[in-house]
């Protein structure tokens, strides 16, 4: 990619989508799903975006994960003229909601429109599922080693029978192996989503709950599953990718379908220019192993060495990029910036030929 | 502050402002402002709301800080039914502009209803404004040691003559000491501000510009700011606060004035709490010297020390809140925070009064 790529005269900061990119990634991962047995239900919080949505279901996904009910609230409906929905059939809300009671009211709402499917991990969250008893299906979530949320694998079962008691079925075990977010971690994370997956089916399986779903997948580790662990997958972040997947190897920056143009606004010191992409547009995130707050598509050597609301500061040796021209950022993670614009500029052979709403953004509840 | 503060019956996550808190942290910058000698030109960025810019103005601030033009394009204006705009007369993008051809047009327009003064770092910038001349101020910036934009001090009066060759009015020179964000950094930092200001400005008259404005503050330096340095300050964090700057020691919990209500979705292991309030309603801020990403007003010794798009990791000892329970989160950083809801919900005395909307979100352009 060369900065000629993106559109001429664009006001920046602006967030771009490349359809080409963007089609051989969703192919590429439904491949693969297809190709190893396992279903595909892509986690639609990293876009949020209905026509993202649809191309993933048209090209065989099962449904879609998302993280809140508002999420599917949003991808269910048609939206707009002109904006279709997704004619979602089947969302897996893949979280521990804590079922307060106006959810209960939501999720039985939205269980009219579309197979709706809750993660739990506690009795006393499922429990409070049972208003909702034949309409909503639930899923156990275990912990793999990330130490976030789900119970130890062993735990799963008594889990699994407090929603059985509230009326729910159990659809399976779900995890997330965010672990997976490192230098050369992502092995080792994809074993231990096999191995907690695996433990958590067999407790459910020696509790009479037959044969279940094993739901995992995060990007880094998707590639690593194999149907004898996981029946199916909920990587986000493949559809469009970033400088985070990028830097841990798992693409080529090629692979990229998402950036910011921005304007180099000031070059104030040798070997530094600013660019108008802040925090706001890109996203603070930045760990610890990440060479800067994201890269810049054309420049594999400069680095984003400070962030701020509207300034990314880049450190570049030797050439750089002059005064006012345009540049292609990649965010260090896309889920992160898609959040922040209402919507993405659909580029396609240096032309801007459609515009898609971040349809769910900001649906935190 | 007690858990009982909150507003009871909230959907969560729920960004809040506290009316009262507020209308303190306003009164008190105004009073300092005008006890010492200084103008006050609050930087909006941080609240991006016409209710909260016109109680600034209220309260004797000289005009409004802005960083985009899209955020002073909304902010002068009246927005819709109930939302009458601030009435400002007065706005400073404080920002080193790249000004392109639509830029220049947008800039014309609003010099029309406001007065409008922007920065700038290069004389290839300033030269830009040229088709602005008369009708826009140019703000000299000088860099005092963050290392973001802003020329050195002494080259602050080649780029005051190159935008007086443009037709603009130079009226001053401005630096952020954004350096004054680490723990005991504040007090150097506003000694370089005031050095920085003082030199570019003594270059300036010696380059026969005559006594002009030198703009500086940042929250946490804004207080040891002297009017024998500066002439205007321009904070913006102080109308809410945040846990950064509970952290820094600048303000104590009882002046945070924006809080997200969250709740308690699971306590998968002894120790460990998750709340429903991730990076995409708090931000993903953390300083390598924070405790965490952000604070729980109510559970001083619990640290947040995992930070997902809709999980916040809770490590809590002993007493900690129960499932369901609904908690008041600080941020670190207001600013992306506010950036991060179309609303604020505000509250006193334990009821939610009124809804202001961010009517600048994402105004990054």
């Amino acid at each position: 990619m060369t900065g000629s790529y993106l559109p001429g005269g664009l006001a920046t900061p602006a967030t771009l989508v490349f359809a080409d990119r963007l089609d051989r990634n969703l192919a590429g991962m439904a491949a693969f799903a297809a190709g190893s047995g396992m279903a595909l239900r892509p986690h639609a919080k990293t876009h949020k975006c209905r026509q993202i949505a649809r191309r993933q279901l048209a090209l065989g996904a099962r449904g879609l994960t998302v993280a809140t009910i508002g999420e599917a609230e949003i991808l269910a409906s048609r939206g707009g003229a002109g904006q279709a929905g997704p004619e979602v059939e089947d969302i897996f809300i893949a979280y521990p909601l804590w079922p307060a009671r106006d959810l209960v009211t939501r999720l039985g709402d939205l269980a009219g429109r579309v197979r709706v499917t809750v993660g739990t991990d506690s009795a006393a969250a499922a429990g409070r599922l049972a208003p909702l008893a034949g309409r909503v299906r639930a899923m156990v979530e275990v912990d793999c080693g990330l130490g976030r949320s789900g119970v130890l694998p062993a735990d799963a079962a008594g889990i699994a029978r407090a929603a059985q008691r509230a009326g729910l079925e159990v659809s399976g075990v779900f995890t997330f192996p965010g672990h997976s977010y490192g230098p050369g971690a992502a092995a080792a994370a994809a074993a231990d989503e096999a191995a907690a997956l695996g433990e958590a089916a067999a407790a459910l399986a020696a509790a009479g709950f037959g044969s279940v779903e094993r739901s995992g997948g995060s990007t880094p580790s998707a590639r690593l599953a194999s149907p004898g662990a996981l029946s199916e997958l909920r990587p986000g972040v493949y559809a469009l990718n970033d400088a985070q997947q990028v830097e841990l190897g798992v693409v080529s920056m090629s692979e990229v379908a998402l950036m910011v143009a921005a304007t180099v606004v000031s070059r104030p010191a040798p070997g530094r220019i600013v660019l108008d992409a802040g925090a706001k547009v890109l996203g603070p995130d930045r760990p610890a192993w990440a060479s800067g707050y994201g890269r810049l598509a054309d420049w594999p050597d400069a680095r984003i060495t400070g962030l701020w609301e509207h300034h990314a500061v880049v450190a570049v040796d030797g050439d750089a990029p002059a005064l006012g021209e345009v540049v292609a950022v990649v965010p260090n993670h896309v889920c992160t910036a898609v959040n922040l614009v209402p919507e993405l500029l659909v580029a396609d052979r240096g032309q801007v030929v459609d515009r898609w709403p971040v349809a769910a953004r900001a649906a935190n509840r």
